[in-house]
């Protein structure tokens, strides 16, 4: 009989609940990761609230870091017992997509390599990371070794919330002088405050609403907050840039107000850099989309995956350029994820990311 | 007394007539061009109905050939009698939009140096040049001399059908072996359709319902095209592209229908190049944007103008890699210019494009 | 006892002789391709001539195509029997190198994850394609599907020549508009060519001295030809341009003589796209290097390789934008493959490329 | 009689004086600077040994910082005894280089808008600003208005060592998460340094010999020194990456030495990004260079100039991003300018930059 093991399940709409599985077969390409510390992702509050669907029964969660505990038969470059993390996207590195650089559209299996979303697998197409053990597919294109001198918590937003955040700004393609918004400072919209800064952005104006967000943005980078209950975001950033609007607005949050105030904020010819995930159609007002005259560029980013990314981040964080240790609001058990979930959904306590250790 | 001249006035929605007007004035920066060949675009339409607002006594027209009657007494580098165009868009080349490369944006002369579609002034915040003179600003950045081998007609697609049509091509980045799909086959459309080509998309989809349209849309180097009344477009796209859905899609018609096609078309990753002129919002439906998370890029592009890409275009000309007489249907005189406004605003006897001589 | 295969094998500097070989055994992520046609390189001389040194005893052959004998146990995707080509360059996808788009310089299993040239392995450092089979690492990355439209001595060119001539115009980010020189119309001077065109220069000189491969050069897309035996090509190419230089100037031949003709060539600010693989050290040019201040690019580019940019070539050939099959001017089979080596090698009978079948 | 003015002149190699001129007359674009600070640059004293030849009788100097004195006729949007900086390349905006953005290759009123080191002019072609006034050409594109709260020593690195330091980095392309190393920390090296972790670089390794200015280099943001006496910088750089190479080399002083090192100390496929201004034609080593197939770049890189390239720099200086008023290491009034040529020219008294003010 097959061992087993403890892992976060969806059983439906408002319902992920700790059960046991079995332990998975490990496929050639594959590895199995025993994870040390995962974390939950709003994402994984959509899938709770039944807003983005998956399977009934799927493990949930896409941030593992873990250590190596069996690798597939066909796997070279890695040894058992090794630390390692993999991005909450996991392209298979062969496909049409991935080959084109576009690895979060992986259509590995796929008539013609390409697939909508393909290369997030973990916890929406395959099992997650919020157990005791994860299969990682593709594993050489995705293990990234652990530097000794990092612990689990600094690593840990790697995989997906400094990935996603940073490329934000990358995508906006900032430059050295820039003037950049950042529309909700969640845990995303801090790294991409961070990215921001971290490009060269010379002004970063962080918006959201609550003090402590504002005040965590403010010691990541943001030059001016903006706390949108109090002023009008577009009207205030107008203001701070002389009416000339800002080169790059960063969407956060996934909603129409934010999506549209950060097209206003706009100078012509600017980015709306959009990483949110939304949940409705989208309007573009015709006046701050200036009829379609304005030379505007409107790019979303589904979070970079791959070892090479994970490899990346892991340097900055190592270099010290950013500290991202200060979202790790909340540590909880493996055993107590239920109540990890409550307390996230709810954003109660003043809680950013979550650590859960099995 | 001046000496005066006739000139295609907008006097107030439904009306634009001949009128006479003083010749103007020529300022340091300027160049007057005595206008041998020019032409009526879609936008002028937009005018001519009120849905684009401009000022009471404007003279129309953003598309000139001509004669350099009279240079600014700053203005080097020319000489009076040569045959020149100037771009729909005249860019000065100093503002701090222009210094950036985002000439369209120009904003010579406002506070901070940008201005939203600051770079079209012919017929929108200046005089036009359906009129025997025009004065150019910033003559040195913009008069570009017609090589003597090419005819008026030749190059009268160069100052925005063309300008326009190829960057919905360039925006897109199209690449050598790229699928790409055309919405609309009007003059801009037609344009696009041969940037498209010219770039190196092997598979080029052009769309529309008129079949001369289409017709030249083959002529000018679609593999593919599809009557969007026959079927539907995406649909026809998808199977053309075995479901993978094409890399860049150009939108050139201005229209929800067109642009949400266009979205629904691509493949994940891929971009919506959008060329056409709205008149009301836009929605983006969540599906095809994959909830923000497709990694699609959506960019516009106002025509590009400025001397060097006037060069550029009639380079395109002289080398044969495009000809694009076929697009002038028909041809008046200055006088008759409420008629071809007539004939071009109603789309008759299979009309393209006009050419105006005075 | 393992099946035997007949194979080009290097035995010593100025010998590669037919000999035997067992057929290989095939490892989890390879596939073996029985060989239906495939082609001899230049870089193949190289190495004939001993001017780059691979292992004694080493298959030669970098430009497969044929059909799939059997599937390694972890490959996906693929059916024996199937049709494919591979590139001359076969990344693993999963290296650093790979997921970062760098896939020439694959360094999968290394410790760092590049490798200078690491993606070249064919006929330089494994086993290759000038034999009855050969054996496709990281079959899955590599494999590429031959439309059943398309013949092998249509698709012959993909591989290698094709991939590179056109990298050479592709690295040189060449533009609409712009003018091109492409030093040396061998066969990849020619797909350079070739792809200058179809990205939209339209100037495009082509510089050699035989006249056959001039005159391909015409029929392939050149507007100018030039015999740098009868004239400067530098001072033709200026008088072809007013003076002002070519905006990309291609080197497609691997001497001092034409790199220093194309950086002479070039407008300030222009890019020398180098594809030569040279046999001794470059000098620059002091004044064609305006001392430092010109803001040239010289950008080199190793043949890209991988299943999509196989895909992609293809499209170009069954799209008829290019038509190579004239560049196969002599047919060989495999048995006759050291008389193929010796026309090759002197370049008698005005050949440019051969077809091996065994 | 004209009003005269003290200024900087060259007689011949070996002799830059303080000599008499008249006031210059005020075209209708240009505009009339008092000086109040401006510097001396490592290219004039190329200028002063004779290395670089210029007219003799010519001001040298490219630095301004000044008030506005008297505006040229068509100038518009400034007014006298507003305080500007004009970047060391005066590029008119209107030239076909301009236009393209190639800014530094500024052709105006040659036959083909393209011109080597065309937008350098102030000490090289016209008069510079090593004097009491200096005309500023194309004055609108030119002049950047500075800030209030930022003195004239805050902003005399952002007309040329600033603008040419950080271009480094930019045209290298730095993303986040890249190893950088910088060959020569003088004034501009050290502006690459600081470019360099601007962009996101989170190594950058600096290269020098002289241990003020590798302390220096630290102070701005390099990680690691590498003082190249001590050991090979080469080796010491593949230490320090273990083995993998740099992303990006910039080179900071124009020596073969330099420079080569820089292509040894790249991985495959990085970019050296060139600054130094050569004197002697330069060797590209073979093994270094991968024969060609390494997939590197070499770019160079003619310090950007413009009044937005002005503007975004002094927005560093202002948000805090960069602090480079370490660099002023000495002061001198403009009669003592000879002494300061002196002092600079030999490198005494651990000098980086000295400040000039009239």
């Amino acid at each position: 009989m097959a061992a087993r093991m403890k892992a976060a399940v969806f059983v439906e709409p408002g319902r992920i609940v700790l059960d046991e599985k079995p332990i998975p077969d490990v496929g050639p390409l594959d590895a199995l990761i025993r994870i040390t510390t995962t974390t939950i992702c709003g994402t994984d509050v959509h899938i709770l609230k039944g807003e983005y669907p998956v399977a009934k029964g799927l493990t949930i969660g896409h941030e593992p870091v873990g250590v190596i505990e069996k690798l597939g038969s066909a796997v070279r470059g890695y040894r058992e017992g090794q630390r390692v993390i993999a991005g909450a996207i996991t392209p298979s590195g062969y496909s049409n997509a991935s080959l084109c650089g576009c690895h979060s559209q992986d259509g590995a299996g796929t008539a013609h390599g390409w697939k909508p979303i393909g290369g997030w697998k973990f916890g929406n197409t395959i099992d997650g990371c919020q157990a005791e053990y994860v299969l990682v597919p593709d594993a050489m294109a995705n293990l990234a070794p652990v530097p000794d001198d990092l612990t689990d918590e600094q690593v840990l937003m790697c995989p997906d919330i400094m990935s996603t955040g940073f490329s934000g700004a990358e995508s906006g393609r900032i430059r050295i002088g820039d003037t950049v918004a950042v529309f909700a400072q969640g845990p995303i919209g801090l790294c991409a405050t961070t990215g921001a800064r971290l490009m060269g952005a010379t002004t970063v104006i962080a918006v959201d609403t609550v003090p402590a967000r504002l005040e965590m943005a403010r010691r990541l980078g943001a030059d001016h907050v903006v706390d949108f209950r109090a002023e009008d975001p577009v009207e205030a950033i107008m203001r701070l840039t002389d009416g000339r609007g800002v080169d790059v607005a960063i969407e956060a949050l996934g909603t129409q107000g934010t999506f549209e105030a950060c097209l206003r904020s706009l100078r012509p010819g600017g980015t709306l850099s959009s990483l949110g995930v939304y949940s409705s159609d989208l309007r573009i007002p015709l006046g701050a989309f200036a009829a379609g005259l304005g030379d505007h560029t409107i790019v979303t980013t589904l979070c970079p995956g791959g070892k090479e990314r994970m490899r990346r981040l892991m340097n900055v964080i190592r270099s010290g350029r950013a500290d991202l240790r200060p979202l790790v609001t909340h540590r909880f058990k493996l055993d107590q994820i239920e109540e990890a979930y409550d307390l996230f959904a709810h954003q109660r306590d003043g809680v950013l990311k979550v650590a859960i250790t099995p």
